[in-house]
């Protein structure tokens, strides 16, 4: 019956679990089309990450379609590609990451059929190795699955959780998702590795030919047989197929994971293994949109709100004014040029930061790790301690794989680099995963540090001046955000801060610093209230302008401290307690981020929903004046 | 000459690399002799790391024999295992770890012989290659030198680090030191499988064997070329040797480590190769101490000062009051008892954090993860989100390894466990790699966090009995010290606090907790300085105990903050933010660790240096009525 008439595929009834399991095999490409078409819709319209989500289409299909969700676990890793599993499971696109819409990554808040949701990489393995083990001692009976791209298995934590689950009972599907592009470029031994597995069919072929040859005569058959045996044992006993066969998993691959017919035949295979399986996809990263395929930069991986005229992809608005991570990155540009002991290392976001020319023009000096945070520290560490002077560049949130290198290796080790930190402050639409709110406490606490966080593409320029190769740790940190002009009024030192407006009679003192000070004064002089506060640039977070703080104490009766670019108990503490410490006796007044890890919405959004905006300031000094 | 009188060989002479040259390689099992007696000896006087030290001792006498140190460069991962190596660059073992005295680990500041100190394990590749980058760039021309054991290698930031190196043109020696104990068991597929290629000779056998077969008739030969050709190819193109071979590194071994014949055959060919190098070692550890050999659990792995007597190691000062790590323990055992639910990791660190018989009596509910911190945080969360009540066990230094899955991962998933701190504060002899004073900068920031630190057997016992299985961390923090018995004279909940002496009159509050509040109080009452100060425990360090914040701050007029388990700006700078905004006017006094990295000594003598011993804080009393 079915054969006859197909019935109509549309998003409401794929999302039906029943319906999808009703359908035939082929019949699933049409589904693979229709999801390929909503996301790229949708992500044109609202942002977010394409070419990932493009080029697991046909697997999340096959989850839905061979499994039984959500029984059966699914662990994406990252889950920043999980676009068509949130259309498979209901859920629809229309405000993927604005408030109240769904977010960039799974999420167990909006779905049963997300019991996790991760937004850093490689922890998926871990994750569904908690999960395996739950459901035996549970004697539960459902599948644990996980899904990781080639780029993210070849972290350190994925690591560990690969050579953690191969000793265990605890069975776990894993499907490596392998694009061979990691975000960028494969980096590192192990995708070397899975590219040569991936392209070479030697063995079978071999084995095929060798096979023919030998069943052509009669005495043929027992050498060719005790040659398998041979061949076979070695293989089995001591050079095994590779390195998950050596851990001891059961390996299935690579495959075709664009391919329906290659999935169902891994899958099935998979499900009938007692131990956990490895199924090895090789994907087409942003298959079906010719120029996500063709983007070997990754500058497709994550996008805003796009169009495509003649062929390219555009940004609708492009800022055109700088952002920090473009002038930073010139900077250091700037710094290579200058310096030819300089060395810059970045772990996997050399789009994100926009260092490209760098690793363009100095391909001798710059290293992309790849997603090894903790070890692009200790390579710096290597060469500053050997008289090179690093530079290194994370997210915020992605610093904190490192804070134990920065703490036992680098500071420890009076290891001096310059440490650029990029994406400090709330997240916006990519959501709780990735605030960069937390690297402040650990930087804080390290001796031999100068932290500073520029408000202009100025004082950006001033303190790249300032630094000076050493054994100190020269960290910036900056938002996304476009970096306005603002003429230097003052000269930048170190530890120096500046008074943005100051009359000696005014008695109430806003310190604060980074990007936000931009539209705090322009609120401020709006609501014409400098005729009772004096605002203060705190542009080092540490050290801190103890001369200008005495005056700050003296002369006031009202302090208050504003920050939104890190938890309360971070500068908010330090800075209060130092002002104690100074004998102040008036108010105190803290602004700052507290522990909530709020959700997926605009920057702008998120900022009142923390009462952290600069009208919010402007509120609190209404109730002083 | 030479072989007629054989020079007589001494510690003296065998720490001039001139001297130990010109020595005939089987003369070197005499410095190999030398060295074990002197570092028993050493060791048994003034405690220190013992197994780990004798299994390298062959290893460490090769690399000043055939290198040319301190030109090349060694850098020993963790490096509690450079203790012969520390003597044949001229240091001596007399004061091992006391202050003045040589550290524990590889230490720049100590010889030029050291060029990096690590405590924490598997940075030693990656800080080699920073090394061989910046060797590579100068255009120097000397050898990288790596040394890392079994179990070091298989955690995540090693791997990180190997991954890299594979497609880094830069060449390092690594000596993987396999001594199949990790620090006792050895855990994970890495392990297995360097097991496996450990104990077979199978290739090279059936290799043998085959040949002799087919050389034996004329026939025979082209058949076995042909398929030792495919055998070849097949072995080259695609199921290569291991895991460091499909990596791209030359391998070679595994070879017996403490044999000097087999290390000079490997170092010769490592000289030679143009890409890096993994000699792959099998050593005993505890090589010349029969009690070492057998100690399969890792007690002798590091060992206070101790006497053998009857074939028996004990240690010379055994403290009779159990540890905190031994109350929480048996604390954590009953807990695993009542709660079927409950489930306990640990990586690695049972001996230290006394498990054992934990491991021992519920197999299928614990789990020794290895050097893996940030992978057992991992398998909790996702146990803890199928219903599984997770204990997780760290010393605190080690803890650093994991804050990202702590704030990504568990924190963010609301995924509840009890987290266990043993070891913070000031590390006393292991020196400034291994302090316990920054967790708590990460947890104050976290949600939905209840961070403890007990100061006696029995506030142990009731913060257990508060322990209900939720969505919260409980997070209990505890030194290396004894838990004194102390009667509870109040009712503990959760949040607050217990004034150990308060009299309304008293004008002085001291604010501090854990252990340290017992020698506090016996200084406080042998100055007799009660009658002016009140003494309060701040047993749970979040949530605060507000309601008698409000009390402190009203009745008194100066507050001293005293925290000898964290640096300053965490719960110091927390708490006086806190009392801030509760309107206190009065003077706050903090007493608390300053950033600097204080080196190893005498945990008594840590305090003294830091003023911040109880006698200090007596002073400071004194200073204040």
């Amino acid at each position: 019956m079915r054969n006859k008439k197909l019935p109509e595929i549309n998003l409401t009834n794929i999302a039906d679990s029943s319906f999808l399991k009703s359908l035939k095999l082929k019949d699933l490409y049409q589904v693979s089309a229709l999801l390929r078409k909503e996301i790229i819709d949708k992500v044109s319209l609202n942002g977010g990450h394409l070419s990932s989500n493009l080029g697991v289409i046909e697997l999340s299909v096959a989850l839905f379609y061979f499994f039984d969700l959500p029984k059966d676990k699914v662990i994406f890793d990252v889950s920043h590609q999980s676009y068509a599993y949130k259309l498979l499971s209901g859920r629809n696109l229309d405000h993927l990451r604005k408030k109240n819409g769904v977010s960039g990554f799974q999420d167990p808040k909006e779905s049963a059929y997300d019991l996790y949701g991760g937004g850093h990489s490689s922890t998926s393995i871990g994750i569904a190795s908690g999960v395996a083990l739950s459901r035996d001692l549970n004697h539960d009976d459902y599948q644990v699955l996980a899904v990781i791209g080639d780029g993210s298995i070849a972290n350190g934590v994925a690591f560990e959780s690969l050579n953690n689950l191969a000793t265990l009972k605890n069975k776990v599907i894993i499907f490596l998702n392998d694009n061979g592009m990691s975000i960028s470029e494969p980096v590192g031994g192990f995708s070397k590795f899975l590219m040569k597995v991936s392209r070479s069919g030697f063995y079978r072929r071999t084995k095929a030919i060798s096979r023919k040859i030998f069943y052509a005569t009669r005495l043929g058959v027992p050498i060719y047989r005790f040659f398998s045996r041979i061949k076979n044992r070695m293989r089995h006993r001591f050079s095994q197929f590779n390195i998950f066969d050596n851990f001891g998993y059961k390996y299935l691959g690579p495959i075709d994971g664009n391919r329906y017919r290659d999935l169902e035949r891994a899958i099935k295979k998979a499900k009938k293994s007692d131990k956990s399986v490895i199924i090895h996809l090789n994907t087409i990263k942003g298959k079906g949109l010719t120029q996500a395929e063709n983007d070997v930069l990754g500058k497709l991986h994550g996008v805003n709100q796009y169009y495509i005229s003649n062929d390219k992809v555009y940004e609708k608005h492009h800022n055109t004014t700088p952002s920090y991570s473009e002038v930073i990155s010139n900077l250091a540009y700037q710094e290579m040029q200058r310096n030819q002991k300089a060395f810059l290392i970045n772990p996997a976001m050399i789009v994100g930061t926009k260092q490209e020319k760098i690793f363009q023009d100095f391909p001798t000096r710059t290293l992309d790790v790849g997603i090894a945070e903790a070890n692009a520290l200790l390579i710096a560490t290597g060469l500053a301690l050997t008289g090179y002077h690093p530079i290194v560049t994370y997210y915020s949130t992605f610093l904190q794989r490192a804070f134990d290198p920065l703490i036992h290796d680098v500071a420890r080790n009076n290891a001096g680099l310059l440490l650029l930190i990029d994406r400090i402050g709330f997240s916006g639409n990519d959501g709780p995963t990735h605030h960069g709110l937390y690297d402040l406490a650990v930087l804080l606490n390290l001796e031999n540090v100068i932290i500073c966080a520029p408000s202009s593409k100025e004082e950006c320029t001033a303190i790249f001046s300032l630094y000076q190769p050493s054994k100190l740790i020269f960290a910036i940190r900056y938002p996304k955000a476009a970096a306005p002009l603002k003429p230097l009024l003052q000269t930048v030192t170190i530890g120096k801060w500046l008074p943005v407006q100051e009359v000696i009679t005014n008695k109430i003192a806003l310190i604060t610093y980074g990007d936000i000070i931009n539209e705090l004064e322009r609120s401020i002089k709006a609501a014409d209230l400098f005729k009772v506060t004096n605002l203060y640039n705190a542009l080092f977070q540490k050290p801190l302008d103890l001369l200008l703080l005495e005056r700050i104490i003296k002369h006031h009766q009202t302090i208050i401290i504003y920050d939104i670019y890190a938890t309360m108990n971070s500068f908010i503490a330090y800075l209060t307690k130092v002002i104690i410490d100074l004998g102040f006796k008036g108010q105190i007044i803290p602004l700052g981020v507290n522990d909530n890890m709020i959700s997926h919405m605009d920057l702008e959004e998120q900022l009142k929903e923390h009462h952290l905006s600069p009208d919010n300031v402007v509120d609190v000094i209404k109730t002083l004046k």
